[in-house]
């Protein structure tokens, strides 16, 4: 073997990032290697600080350095609605259209038996709960468009069914500045099933 | 500001890598947050081992580990032919050939003015006392086919010139199993003036 074990690991280790293969592994590690020890420095550092700061909200589960997140300890934010979103990162797109004053509850996964992911690992019963508070009129599933995020949206909203909540779902169809030319026959489809009083 | 400190701190971390821009830090920061502590804490401690170990070879000045790496410590490599290559990377790629015997010098970069790389940068003087050393016959040019890459086996092969050695280029050419239909115009020029005897 030529690499150095040292290098070696630090490329395999690498490859627990999402997207990086072999290829971008080795890259990563020669470059900062070659080039950027501050940056190799700064990362390593902010793995481990991050590692040891970073949990979940007590209320919406998301990535939060305190007990409770900023958004469910403002008093801004509607408790009356409650949208359920897969990821933080889903959370973030939510929150950068601007156009949602509600709370959140972050499942951190979608359903995936395949996986072992049930109704428990994304956090359901802490769901239920919530939703149940007696503070929340309506629960809005913002949950992806894709075949676990549908079943997982399906699930909740039978999870919900008869609780006196209002459960709703994002719209699909086409998107802002979309041309009809241009759009998947799924999309269009629904698009039309979906369609509104204009 | 919505993102805990050290989520903001780590996806900024992320961005030294190179081909890493805001989402894929953001999407990588999340992965190991949600889903990967495990390998987080793999990946920074192989950073911290990394960067503490790793040095260049007091030789051929690749990464090793030691005072000088393994293939200049082999007593079955030909100490008479030198290859030069631009990085680490290259040279494993070489090696990768399993058609050379001979050793290396590694540049660790290119010349490049404009971003403050000159010859005493990658070593220039290193290489000329290496390839001086008597033992060395032939010195291969295995830089880029860029612009720099090519301006630095330019600049090498002056600064070799009547110092009774054989410096030689690697063939620029049609890849293995390609097709003259596909190939670009510049490299199909090059292996027209390049023909060699059939």
């Amino acid at each position: 073997m030529r690499t150095p074990d040292s290098l070696e690991e630090l490329i395999q280790a690498f490859r627990c990032l999402p997207g990086v293969g072999p290829k971008s592994a080795t890259r990563m590690a020669y470059h900062l290697l070659q080039r950027d020890h501050a940056g190799a420095t700064r990362l390593a550092s902010a793995l481990g600080e991050a590692l040891g700061r970073i949990r979940h909200c007590a209320r919406c589960n998301t990535f939060t350095e305190s007990e409770v997140c900023g958004i469910c300890a403002s008093p801004r934010r509607d408790p009356s609605i409650l949208c359920v979103v897969e990821t933080p990162a889903d959370l973030l797109v939510m929150e950068q259209t601007q156009s949602y004053g509600g709370l959140y509850f972050v499942l951190m996964g979608r359903l995936s038996p395949l996986d072992g992911i049930g109704p428990r690992e994304i956090h359901l019963d802490r769901l239920l709960k919530r939703a149940t508070d007696g503070l929340v009129k309506e629960v809005i599933l913002a949950t992806n468009f894709t075949v676990e995020g549908e079943a997982t949206a399906h699930y909740v909203s039978e999870m919900l069914a008869g609780k006196g909540i209002r459960v709703s779902r994002i719209a699909r169809g086409l998107p802002v500045g979309g041309e009809i030319e241009h759009v998947d026959a799924g999309t269009l489809a629904q698009a039309l099933i979906e369609r509104r009083p204009a």
